[in-house]
């Protein structure tokens, strides 16, 4: 249980760091979407390890094969499999890890749930496992900009205290990829780098924030009560590695003001549509969007495994210290920014399908 | 969709502010567990309207009926459902709201999503919608204690920038009861008590954070990928009414350390149990509990219903100015901490099970 | 678990034969369509006790009531609940079943599944369980309408060797409603009423089987593998009390055809529309809807609870004798079809929605 | 959607007839289940192609390959992935077919449903669709067995009209593998056997009936109301590629029945164990296992494909002929054995794991 996710746009992810490889089944895809390898390899070549020096040097060239559900060039309505083979895996790295708990990681509590681990390269828990969610979250992305011109973008908006100044409401992929540690602040974007690569120096990590923001979005999408907008969406996002937090729209900082502060006054555009002047509702009342942009932030916490020397005990309960070896990310938020968006994406997706479904049909 | 929530134990919830009631429909319950009306009405009490001078002055009693699934005090494992009547619905009030749209709340999207709403007193977005997961919360509250002496504590712990001091390990249930805003700190709850009252008086509203702990619990609840116990947790939450953000353990601030200041180092107790000495991760490490107190904070903006004028647009596409009648909360945080715990319960109860399914079979 | 059927029109029931009611919240449901309590009355009416001298006596007037979800006569898209309550209940003929097994019936499993049983009348495992079905399945046909023409019909095809000659295609509701055993081949069915009647006085009980059909279907309902068309309609109705058997199109005559002779050949109508000459499919082909008549049979068992003497056990682990009181019907089968019909609408209704979610939104 | 079966042991399948290959990943296994590729690879053996003169000719060694999920030789409570190279794929026989539509077979509904089909082999229609459902069941097998000494066996109880004498209480598997029909009657089975043969040299088909047994199940599995264990069973097995009909116990047969004749009485056994003395019930009442052995029975039509002329249509709706060529089994019934088993395995394996999360719990 807990791999698969999603009511009508479906995925089921599968494998582990070390091992056959990493995948992803997606199930209640749209038949005669255009789709190619190709275009998956993009996204997941924004996730892969080795892509900059800021991220772990593990080499996977994470090369993708669709094993079916698409015939010459075109989803055919039935399930797609893609399969990710891992290539670069350093077992031995991990003799150590197999013995003692790495603090803040999901060592221990892999082995109190289930009683034996996959240590290598930390199995399930590794972050290898979020290569299926990025592949299907890439073909979720094109079908909403293909129903609706929904756009997904996200990108660094703090590392540590190091915070960036971007306006949601007009920035570009292409701003986000400008530079290695994602983040459209150009300016901050080199103080993270710097960072970012001390912290790397030091055996030690940071983490931080991403923002997401999905634009032209239709007014409707969402439900009431359990599966409102925001809740799908915080339990997507937090249900990535590392993450410790979610905010929609104003957040925390919302709390601080009135309502007749915080409140988004209606007025009517030139179009007579009906629009909010502000916008610290994040795009989403009452679990459904209301036709302006989302906007959502992801805290993602420093990397558990450090080179750091750190107090720890062994699976046969000894106490010892532990200094990781391995290949590991100093700061997983430029890798994140994918993932982020494709959990958002694979949201919007699954809230797409589920609302033609139930209101566009009578 | 979107009016059930979990996987095994799993509630349905129905109902709106007017009309015939609100309710639920519990499934997955085990057998054999002793219940009573009484028992529930407890937590019923503490969420509903007109309890203190901070809550709004709709007088319901929210008397629960069981219909079924208790045979002679005892759940038989079939569908327990719980119906509570409406009672002081006032639709008079809300004839202006029919037509004009109240800011930041759920009318507009509502209309936009099914062209149709029922607008007296918010319909299905109504808080009343809470009363059932309040209800079925009561039941999972007592399953986690007697399986596991789990205990489930939520408290507010900030009113707009008035910052309670609580220790999540130590706090009683009976400090949070100790006053009308449900703050253990019993001078800071005397200034958030007459901020809400003057905001009140204001026709204004503020919003805050409330604060969860759930104690005692056994390592090994939550499940990797998609169904973190985190996750799992996020969503519930933020399918409240009002909430705009989450965190878990260290959350937003936990990104401003370096990872060896951020990781909770392992020792063994005094019984050889394996602990952390810390505890940023709140409870959880890679999804999974790891058997410290799971803490989590949950942001609500302020109320959207407020008396003072606002700009907003009517049904009709005509702009107008809205100064709402009918009767709300100032502040939805007191009455928020039961729909909290009753989410959280929710959730652990829901693994409990899946756990116990998976992982003590062979 | 259990208690929910349908994956985006969705039910989940709800009650027991004795104490507060019965019913189902139906989430799901389109927007805007119009309903009435009295339009799913005349379904419950065609299920109800009492209707005839060959149903039981027990007097039940099952009147509905829509606790939410309705509004202004349309549905809002939100959970419809409705509830009936119980009036006709004796607890008292059942005293002697509280502590004797009734062979055949669910007293023994729900015991030694539960370890507790609402023994009074039946407790869940009571036929009244099935209100809330045919409640929702007058919305699900409704839909089915109003959407696409589509209509269900259900009749009494055999009652234990008395077989009736019925032309699905042609068969209409007034026939099936012309007579109390609801079978629309008149002169059969006054020889089954005899015989029920017969079987009444002797204490005893007889089964026989349901033929439903589906008319005006589109093409293109169901799915490949798990979800496939006639898979659901199975599941459907062998969730129905006492049903041992089901057949889709040829069923087990089918087998004793070779494929040449099984198979339906495709030609073109006038209206260059591919149709098959025969209908051995049932309907339905890999799964899904070929356009034509979806046909399908339903055997249920004679009723288990029978006035006369049967060797069984007690509570309490010892040899007894049970001629058992209440009031029973002495063959399901004219009440039966309005269920069958209400489950065959359920999926049709189900899968309408998930075909059109997934196949009409690129 | 429709791409998964089950509950907490669920599993998703993938793969077309040609292309990248088929499999299937597993989601709720319990951990540390001793379990290898070679076990699996002797249930995926009974169902493959090529095994025998009266199966399709076509070659495929179908061997597998545990990508995840699996440690040193355990399960590790994580997704198990296991994927099957297709090998002897060959177009070219389906060329024609791409064109013209099989009667009988998913071509149209597929065309009508997606607008597109993988029509080489059938696409996802194909039978080797069901490879992921046999490797899966192998897993569930051995749970059943190591559970509780489950143990599920299915034969073929008639082909055509040749009917064979079986003791489901008493057949074993050495008896159902003994012969190429797997039919445990052996003088029958010759005579099937020459049939099947003779049918195949006429380019025709034949179907007939699968009968399939569970044995020491325990008391209490399956749910009331929808989930009743005969009703998820049906479902289960009206999933699988050409099957017609569902019985359980007594199924059509028992409705000729008078109630006193059909119900199964009780008496205590030496263990004072409440037991029947017939079992028309199939080993499920109330939707709840007994006790006793479960009996069901599956019909299968005669194959789709043939090599005899039909009448058909093509793509655009031209009226043709067609004498399919590919490589087609004469009778699925043979090959239809594992996977009847691995149906009910996987139904048995996902409600004794339901049953042991709600009722052995408190």
């Amino acid at each position: 249980m807990g791999n698969t996710f999603g009511h009508l746009f479906r995925i089921t992810t599968f494998g582990e760091s070390h091992g056959g490889g990493v995948g992803v089944v997606i199930d209640g895809c749209p038949p005669l979407l255009e789709i190619s390898e190709a275009e998956i390899q993009v996204e997941l070549d924004r996730r892969k390890p080795g892509q900059s020096k800021i991220t772990t040097p593990r080499r996977e060239s994470d090369i993708c094969e669709i094993i079916s559900g698409v015939f010459e060039g075109k989803t055919t309505g039935t399930a797609i499999a893609i399969l990710v083979r891992n290539q670069d895996a350093r077992s031995q790295d991990y003799n150590e890890m197999a013995e003692k708990y790495r603090p803040s990681h999901a060592d221990v509590t892999y082995d109190a749930k289930y009683g034996i681990r996959s240590w290598q390269g930390g199995g399930r828990s590794s972050a290898r496992e979020t290569i299926g969610r990025v592949a299907a979250g890439a073909i979720a992305k094109k079908i909403l900009q293909q129903v609706a011109g929904i756009e997904v973008i996200g990108y660094v908006s703090r590392i540590k205290d190091l915070e960036a100044i971007v306006d949601p409401n007009t920035v570009t992929l292409a701003q986000v990829e400008s530079n290695i540690v994602r983040c459209p602040d150009s300016e901050c974007a080199d103080k993270m780098i710097d960072l970012i690569d001390q912290i790397r120096r030091e055996k030690d990590s940071i983490g931080g924030v991403v923002e997401c923001v999905a634009r032209n979005l239709p007014k409707g999408l969402g439900m009431p009560v359990f599966d409102k907008l925001e809740a799908d969406l915080a339990k997507a996002v937090m249900s990535l590695p590392a993450s410790k937090g979610f905010e929609i729209g104003s957040g925390f900082a919302g709390t601080l003001l009135k309502g007749s502060e915080h409140n988004d006054e209606y007025y009517l555009d030139e179009d007579k549509e009906i629009r909010t002047r502000t916008n610290r509702s994040g795009g989403i009342q009452g679990g459904i969007s209301n036709g302006e942009n989302i906007t959502l932030r992801v805290a993602f916490k420093p990397t558990a495994t450090i080179g750091k020397e750190q107090n720890t005990v062994t699976r046969s309960k000894e106490e010892t210290v532990l200094a990781a070896k391995g290949r590991h990310d100093p700061c997983v938020l430029p890798r994140a920014v994918p993932m982020v968006e494709a959990m958002v994406a694979l949201v919007l997706c699954d809230h797409l399908l589920r609302h033609h479904a139930q209101c566009n049909l009578l």
